[in-house]
């Protein structure tokens, strides 16, 4: 699959690559490439610059967002959160039309400090900003709920036996969205229903940052034990 | 220890029978007791009245906030969100003053319809309004984030193995809830932090109903695998 992957923080690289070594064709977009290859402060989590590692991924283009969404057939969101409704639309809505937009970005507000607060929150979600704002486009929430290594490799967090979510108006989407998880190695892919859904999932954050805080690190996940 | 719990829906009496079990002294405070026992319907969940349970229940004192608060070591606030202030401040601040309250409410806001939303939310919580309210009483909130059946039976789903929070600012507090907790049958208790914690857990609300109409029924609950 031509897939094109937004967003050059943590989550966005590490997701192009696993679905690289899944096969796929990926493309990560950007808002700038010159700007993005230029920058040499180290990742959000103590990563490498995204110049040092693209060089090291030479197979992954990075190109502008608008380029990225015209090749592609499914669409990662994974800007952040407060970034993500001007990435899709610098893409341009003719280039999102009857897509797949995997929408794993959380919106996070850090205006106040840690800890962030959720904007919008409760009776609205990201995943349904996108999705009105892009009525063409078919937007899938998912994989919000856990950090970037556990996305693409579930096995590392007590074997794989944890949960994800699926939210989103188009079974066909869902059902696409879901092989893909099924290839990075989930195993418990629970469909929540319409993309409203995405309020509940997105709403898991706080208590996300807050057992990262308690247990001391990222290496967890939520499962529904049933 | 001798325990007030307020709340005569489906999670108060259950909650009042388990503690019961394990050998504390149990009364239940309600707004007004006469009230309550000529009520003729069936609970929320298709329960039966409370009156038919109260006489299956003999032993468990129906009386006031005020009465039942006055005589109890720890307090389990087991109303729903909207008349947890109001069920506290008729059981008079001289009553809670140093004394455990354990809050398992979460602040559903029905008013819009199905599914709820929550108020408050994101940048407070209902954990945080008691524990404002009444600074000489410590707010344990816990168990919120579950069915009553799984609160009082955690072994029904997955054998027991799952999580369950405690947030609060008291750490002596904290314990005897967590002691509680395990006497319940809980096996993995994480103390998220402070009382503010509350909001994440109180967050969990949205997603936990959308999986109960996803999974079709209510016998789940969160692990946090790791």
């Amino acid at each position: 699959m031509n897939i094109a992957v937004f967003g050059t923080g943590t989550v966005g690289p590490a997701v192009a690559a696993a679905l690289v070594a899944l096969g796929h064709d990926v493309v990560i977009g950007t808002r700038d490439p010159e700007a993005t290859l230029a920058r040499t402060e180290a990742g959000p989590m103590g990563g490498v610059p995204f110049a040092q590692w693209h060089a090291e991924h030479p197979g992954i283009r990075l190109t502008t967002f608008a380029d990225a969404a015209a090749g592609a057939d499914l669409i990662v969101n994974a800007t952040n959160g407060s970034g993500s409704l001007p990435a899709l639309t610098a893409a341009g809505e003719e280039n999102l039309a009857g897509k797949v937009i995997m929408d794993i970005a959380n919106p996070l507000d850090f205006s106040q400090g840690f800890p962030p607060s959720l904007n919008p929150v409760n009776t609205d979600s990201l995943g349904e900003q996108l999705q009105r704002a892009f009525p063409a486009a078919r937007v899938v929430k998912t994989l919000n709920t856990m950090n970037a290594s556990v996305m693409v490799d579930p096995g590392s967090v007590a074997g794989g036996d944890h949960s994800v979510f699926v939210s989103g108006n188009d079974v066909d989407a869902k059902a696409r969205v879901s092989g893909l998880l099924a290839d990075l190695g989930h195993r418990d892919i629970i469909d929540l229903g319409d993309i409203t859904t995405a309020r509940g999932t997105e709403m898991l954050l706080p208590v996300w940052l807050r057992l990262w805080g308690a247990l001391g690190n990222a290496d967890f996940n939520f499962k529904i034990a049933r």
